[in-house]
């Protein structure tokens, strides 16, 4: 009882005379990471005064879950598989396992818990000083664990039972604490930070994982400078570390530069090591860096949501969304910081409360029905650290159902970034329409290339022909080099939303030598036919001749062309020996001839879609499905079109997308099957793109302004003067009157 | 008033003295087909009375939706357009429309809607002299309609629009009765039945619409010939008409030979007509017909659903299940007739109340929460109008997850039925695993072929190899020859449900002349490991050798084989030239070595799936995907494989389907992703089939009693003597101490 007596509270001497404490316990009372000794008194006071409340009902439930696993013995396994292999596995639940039991053993005050936490972690202090790296590692990793084949895992292992630890600590006599740390949390400590330098300093997702289970041993285990190197790398030069990480893993809008799938998954070490600085340092205002960081990237992961799923971008796996426990745990802190009701919207849908501090005040507040809907906005994120290198847009309308376009004319996003500049994703009726194939990969699934990426994720994915976006003579942006990629970005030309709709343009010169690539999309409304509408314009210009593929990945079946389209009947053919075409089955081709060229399919939610393509007789339609040189049959047989122009210095691609009726054959009926696009003309005035549009027997003007910096105000069209004083605008047009 | 005044109850003199009434009205009081004055009164009293009920409720929302659809002006177009076109729906809308507002105008008392019954009715008696036959009809069609492009659409149009016109007819003045039906209701009476005597005697579906509709004119326009003929034939043979459709169509289980897809069609005009008939010559006791078989039908529509969609046998559309409107009037029927709270449950799902007599006291019994849980069973439905002709078999189970297995030694099924004798479906968890194509068709869609069966539905859908069944030398069953399909059907050997699952075997010789298929399945219940497997043994036998090919269509991606595939990669080919192989990609071939040959497939809903065979090394896998020679991508590109072997005169394919696992990369987890069967072995003693089967660590003696009459009571195997006093028995095997 010593050890525990002579702590003080670390956070308010620690700066000044940290190595005081470096053979002593740590802060004075535990908990006190993200979970404090007072919100274990509040925690404990909602149980027993309203057992039917929202966090009553999540501890009962967590209770009965935890009473169920510790029920059978404590299985702390010699390491041996890989991910998704039995002691992955184990391990992973092990560490999920200590951290509840020690939240009921703090609410439930019962020392059952305690003492099962208490014994695997000395079964794993038995283990640990027996193990080597484990066996399952890449050849020649630079990152293994001990526990898991890579130190990814081993981090996130720490930031559990450093937690865990920390809740059970008072239930410790001192030989138990000594052996539990000598013997396992400083060696795990050590072995996570000095011991991976490359992983411990590198500005990466793992790298929070790292510094967070490391800094938050410091606390637990009153040792200052762990959490100064955590904060500021191993030399404390902070060039690398968690505020490093803070300053240049996101956006100044919160945008996490890998894209949400990684941006929810980096969440949960920003946000939990964030929690336990405020509990124990509060003057480090951690929560107020960089103009509160770390709320703006809670806040922007859920922006980049659509029906609950995460836009797919880069190696992302499609289902997940903002039920994923790292938003739940983000949400719930949003809470605490804000208490915006809107962030209750979310919490609702999450269905899960977090046993903590911020979860309680959710809890209340859920069960006094306070939450408000939260708004999803039309917004440009900017990309890198200083916001600059490019934008993920992300445009929204209500007018004809709840739609959102992304555009991508955003940064490559490191290794997990897909080679898919100006690239855009199409969502209506809760569906995606124009999709983006996300990551290759069965996670956790053994026979799947032992649950890792596929190699189709670097044959296929990633791959430009891979996504909606232009390719050039079939060779991938940037050679499919991820340094080139990461060393230059698109451009975001202009964002603008208004009552018209979003419109936004990006360029970028440096996908391809000697190409200029650019894009303008437009989401736009027509609530007169209570329709929206995409409008996409695609320029490309180059030095030489070159061929442009322009493919489109739709979901659904094909329904109908408004051209002749030449099947591949009694065999199918790869499209291509390399860059993603290899995996592409040619079905059959096209010419259509000058004008409007359609093709409509039909999602399996019953919904039409026909995407209309002005073109000159010179670009070929490719009908293509994903399949070939699949040897393993890795890949979706997801279908999709390529626009062809061959041996071409300039083409502009020009195309509307538009939602269109109902197909129910239940209730035997089925409306506006048929395109409502009659006409659709293109022209430019200097820096302004004019385009008539005839949908169901209205006609319209669409204006865009690509200026580079000024507005231009009045330009005349067919004779008439208009005004537009802002990058969008949409008149009726008054045939009759012509 | 003078029509009106001298009208008598026509059910109560019809039958002796008809003849006096055919210048007259009909039966005495309006409306008496399906809704008579007394249902009237009782529904008018349950709207006035209870105003948040949910009769109330739909007759709000009805009203609602009438008054939205009668402030149009009234459009009666001179017909043009085929299925799906808009001279088409407008017609099918204009009849729905008629029946609606006259049931608002008996409801509601208000004289608008009967005014504008009687607008439209003149309107199209103004149209109708000036008809002939569709333009759209089919070539030499014996079955044209004058509205309509079939007739079939013409009877129903008449269904509805002499009930539409007995709702209103006590608000019409002599002109106006006179002119409706001197003009349209007599002439398109006698253009259904003595027009076209074809349809109007033939004991099929088309023949119930264009009876029911002649036969509730009869009684309406005061024509008791007409409702004689309507039951009897043209003629009044019997061997037509209404009664010989009840005797025929229904098997004494009330299975109706074209499948529930059509059971679902037909039971609309069935229920309908008897209902009239009911109220208006009860003594003919039409429910009572053939010991209750309209009940019957009704309630076998119901068992043939899994998760609210029918099973989608023969030319079947996917997604119509017991929702649809016509099972809405059945379950609405059948509870009027029985009172039996099972159908409240259907009722319930349905969440549609029909306005009516019998949809009052549904509506008023789900107000009182009176729904039962309906119970589905496992059932062989005999065949054929004497149930001798083959049987539809279904199988289900509630462990380890809602399954059911459909096993079709059925007959033919006219026109609209697949040759796949003793196919079989597997389903789990809600979703269709070994999957069924159904009917090529999309209806309504004007682009897919008009909307009507596609051209696939002849050269893929109805052919063998799109079923789960044995082709002989890539021919189809009858060489796809309807009438020797209808001619010939399987024997159903036996059919048992117990405490261990359900088994049931069929056979059939005539499907290829010299070939013998005998099929076994069971749905074996393993409560222990809370599993169900399925078991399949195909046995064939020829008098010459032949090729046979056993494909299964699954619902998924192909995750594992247990053997080496070798997939086509960089060129596909069709696997054939005829009998929908023509249709097929092949995609990758082995030749699996003597033992366990696994395929492991992964749902969209995150469940593995595994079938595991028996093989000697003689079955090739040939794995496929639907969509060659399909220049209009009319088909949905579906996976399956098909086990081959050659050269043969006698093979027996033995395999055990099991479920398992669950994929959750949400959540980041994935369970039992590998198959937990880990031997299987085949013998027979006689008739007996004794399967091993080890699972999941235990070990599993299956025996069959395939005996045609006698029960055997006692066997040795192993040198241990079993009892089996059933077709089925499920044997612990205790291997530690064998």
């Amino acid at each position: 009882m010593y050890l525990l007596k002579c702590q003080t509270r670390f956070k308010t001497v620690a700066i000044a005379v940290s190595t005081l404490f470096l053979s002593l316990g740590a802060h004075a009372a535990h908990p006190n990471l993200v979970i404090t000794t007072d919100d274990v008194k509040h925690m404990r006071q909602a149980i027993s005064s309203n057992s039917s409340g929202k966090f009553a009902t999540a501890f009962e439930l967590l209770k009965a879950q935890v009473d169920e696993q510790i029920a059978h013995p404590i299985t702390v396994p010699v390491p041996k598989d890989g991910g998704g292999g039995y002691t992955h596995e184990r391990h992973k639940k092990n560490y999920q396992l200590m951290y509840n039991a020690g939240i009921i053993y703090q609410l439930s005050q019962d020392d059952k818990y305690a003492n099962y936490v208490r014994d695997m972690l000395l079964d794993y202090a038995k283990l640990y000083p027996t193990l080597d790296v484990h066996p399952k590692r890449k050849v020649d990793s630079q990152n293994p664990g001990k526990f898991f084949w890579q130190s990814l895992n081993e981090a996130m292992w720490l930031v559990y039972t450093i937690q865990a630890y920390d809740l059970v600590y008072d239930s410790l006599n001192a030989a138990n604490i000594k052996t539990i740390e000598n013997d396992l949390l400083r060696p795990v400590s050590l072995f996570t930070s000095v011991g991976q330098p490359s992983t411990f300093n590198k500005v990466h997702n793992h790298g929070t994982w790292a510094t967070a289970g490391v800094g938050m041993a410091g606390y637990v285990l009153g040792e200052p400078e762990w959490v100064e190197k955590s904060l500021y790398d191993l030399e404390k030069s902070g060039k690398g570390g968690f505020i490093k990480q803070l300053e240049m893993l996101f956006s100044p809008q919160g945008y996490y530069n890998e894209g949400p799938y990684y941006q929810r998954f980096a969440l949960l070490p920003f946000v939990t090591f964030a929690k336990a600085i405020e509990n124990n340092e509060p003057q480090r205002k951690i929560f107020e860096y960089r103009d509160g960081i770390l709320l703006k990237a809670i806040d922007t992961t859920i922006q980049l949501s659509y029906n609950g799923l995460f836009f797919p971008i880069n190696d992302a796996i499609k289902s997940k969304g903002i039920d994923t426990i790292e938003l739940v745990h983000g949400v719930t802190t949003a809470y605490g910081l804000t208490n915006d009701a809107g962030y209750l919207d979310i919490a609702k849908q999450q269905e899960q409360i977090i046993l903590s501090g911020d979860g309680l005040k959710v809890a209340q507040a859920l069960d006094s029905d306070m939450a408000k809907p939260y708004s999803f906005k039309s917004v440009a994120f900017g990309d890198g650290n200083d916001g600059k290198q490019g934008a993920l847009v992300v445009m929204r309308t209500q007018v004809g159902g709840d739609q959102a376009l992304l555009f991508k004319p955003a940064a490559q996003g490191l290794g997990h970034g897909h080679f898919d500049k100006l690239t855009w994703q199409f969502y209506d009726h809760g569906n995606e329409i124009v999709s983006d194939y996300g990551a290759a990969r069965f996670l956790n699934v053994e026979a799947k290339y032992g649950g890792r990426y596929l190699p189709e994720n670097e044959t296929y994915a990633k791959h430009t022909v891979a996504h909606n976006t232009v390719v050039v003579d079939e060779t991938t942006h940037f050679n499919a080099n991820v340094d080139v990629g990461n060393n230059n970005h698109p451009t975001l030309n202009f964002f603008e939303t208004n009552e018209f709709g979003t419109v936004s343009s990006g360029e970028i010169s440096t996908a391809y030598k000697g190409v200029e690539l650019e894009r303008t999309l437009a989401l736009i409304n027509l609530p007169e036919l209570e329709s929206s509408i995409a409008l996409d314009v695609f320029n490309v210009a180059a030095d030489n001749a070159h061929q442009f593929d322009l493919p489109l990945h739709y979901k659904g079946q094909l329904i109908d062309t408004s051209f002749e389209l030449k099947a591949s009947t009694t065999q199918l053919a790869a499209l291509g020996s390399k860059n993603g075409y290899q995996h592409l089955w040619l079905k059959g081709q096209a010419q259509p001839q000058n004008g409007l060229a359609k093709v409509t399919w039909l999602n399996d939610n019953g919904r039409f879609y026909t995407q209309t393509s002005l073109v000159k007789g010179d670009e070929s339609f490719l009908f293509t499905q994903i399949g070939a040189n699949d040897p393993q049959f890795n890949l979706r047989n997801e279908n999709g079109f390529i626009r062809r122009v061959n041996a071409q210095k300039q083409h502009t691609f020009i195309s509307v997308l538009e939602p269109h009726g109902e197909y129910n054959p239940s209730k035997e009926y089925t409306l506006e099957a048929v395109s409502r696009v009659s006409a659709l003309k293109y022209t430019e005035q200097d820096d302004l793109v004019l385009v008539q549009l005839s949908i169901k027997g209205k006609s319209y003007l669409v204006a865009i302004n690509k200026a580079h910096s000024t507005i231009k105000n009045t330009f005349k069209f067919q004779n008439k003067v208009f005004t537009l004083n802002s990058r969008l605008g949409v008149y009726a047009m008054n045939n009759n009157q012509e």
